[in-house]
């Protein structure tokens, strides 16, 4: 190869890099006159983050495509019952860094993870002790526990929102009907105390039936959750918490949750118990083995 | 551990950090398993800069939920006719940035830009001088110019595809019939040399009564972009070229073309021309103004 034409390669090469760059801060200065300070931060590091991406793998036109018909694909999946971006941001941990950053740990307070796509408002109230189930099939499972703020103080009156799949690993927004299942709130009592009948959880997919799925199998990865129980706890002057707890016994937890949740002060000992061992509160269960945990709740401070 | 570790640990803002980059780690490894060695390389750095931009704005909850909502109507407003994720990544540079990526300058080869959504497959065909107005409104305007390859060599028989809107702003497949308008193919003669009439290019918003509009609308963004014509040329042995040419009399290409298409080589002089001044073909235009515009072409070898 000629020296001039080497030169002439390493001037492509510079004046690439130029046009790259000067287009990048060019679309930056775009979202120059942006009203609101905070959209315009948030467009332009969106921007400069975005470009960054594209050069460094440098990214080819049919690659291009194949993200703009994956978006176009989740758009059409999507409806009031399947959110289908919801789930990408979860299989991509944008979910749960989200939840990071808006709930930095305090102190001894009960951690965060991802508040997942299955969460219903109005959902039934029950008494202390009462039963969520509402007739959605699983293994019984006596939850209890006590919320406290983070000076070891009980909550009163603290409300307490619970939602799990059944068995079959569906909750009950999949069964197709408008039905209510394996979800309740109740509040604690004057001792910050609560308890009440659920089912014990089981691992299951995601919706892997799109372009979601499609792409996790594509790289090899499993659409499965580790088995957990969603909590939301909220109280006056407090931190709401969402959060959920695990099972020690749970293989997937080993295997990796497939929407990264998984934090350790979060997986809880599930003990099991004979069929025909006296439950808690008397009731009787039948003639099947049933489950207890006990989860301490700490609440931090709204404004800590 | 040593003790000055573990004072480091006890900074809540240390351990913060800690977590944030463990749970990108933890995404990032869980594509280590992709068999596809691309599509991995990918897909970490779709993780990395993904997290990084979370963790770099501190995105708030509120701004996620904003997000998937963006992207649900972006899904819901896409069908066959509308392209929202397409106009997404034009608005925020992301297809041209992908397009200079793909067609690195090579010496003086014509530059590339945006491909845009309204090319169509099948235009009708004109001789060299035809007309690809087929009934679309606008001052005539004659195009003429030669192709070469990079050493100047004229390129006979190379296809020319263009297209454009009509004096309203709008592309035939707007039109909501099937009718083909304002777009062509020809090819260029012994010489390299090509010349046919069209219309005068003018600004038009791009698709703006959807999410991506909205979004423009909110940090002060124009929708409008420069006048341009598009062309698409090939030749056997030499790279495609997609490109457009716009007008240096444009007032929009100062106020910044909304998908950043603009190259200052791409700018071209249009010429006026008094209604009755003669026209280079001899062609009648009637009792109106028309123009002219010249626009060599180099085309670059397919492997530089």
């Amino acid at each position: 190869m000629a020296l001039s034409t080497h030169a002439r390669l390493d001037d492509d090469h510079e004046r690439q890099a130029v046009h790259e760059q000067l287009l990048t801060d060019r679309v930056v200065a775009s979202f120059e006159q942006a009203t609101d300070p905070r959209l315009k931060e948030v467009m332009q590091a969106l921007v400069r983050h975005l470009h960054a991406f594209i050069r460094d793998v440098r990214l080819s036109e049919s690659e291009w495509r194949t993200a703009i018909e994956f978006l176009t694909a989740a758009g059409h999946i999507t409806d009031d019952k399947r959110q289908e971006f919801i789930l990408l941001s979860d299989v991509l941990g944008a979910s749960m860094q989200t939840i990071t950053i808006a709930n930095p740990s305090v102190g001894n307070a009960t951690e965060s993870t991802v508040f997942g796509p299955f969460f219903l408002e109005n959902s039934p109230e029950i008494p202390l002790g009462g039963d969520l189930a509402g007739g959605a099939r699983g293994t019984p499972c006596w939850f209890s526990g006590r919320v406290t703020d983070t000076d070891g103080l009980p909550v009163h009156g603290a409300r307490i929102e619970a939602w799990e799949c059944d068995e079959d690993g569906f909750y009950d927004v999949q069964y197709g009907d408008d039905r209510m299942a394996a979800r309740a709130h109740l509040f604690t009592d004057e001792n910050g105390e609560y308890r009440f009948w659920g089912l014990t959880p089981v691992p299951y997919p995601i919706p892997h039936d799109g372009p979601v799925g499609k792409m996790l199998d594509a790289v090899g990865r499993s659409p499965v959750r580790a088995a957990h129980v969603h909590f939301m706890v909220s109280a006056d002057g407090l931190r709401t918490l969402v959060t959920h707890i695990f099972s020690q016994d749970d293989p997937q937890i080993a295997l990796g949750d497939s929407v990264f949740g998984v934090k350790d002060s979060l997986i809880k000992e599930f003990v099991h118990h004979d069929a025909g061992e006296a439950t808690p509160d008397g009731r009787a269960v039948g003639d099947r083995s049933w489950d207890s945990v006990r989860f301490d709740i700490v609440l931090a401070a709204e404004d800590a």
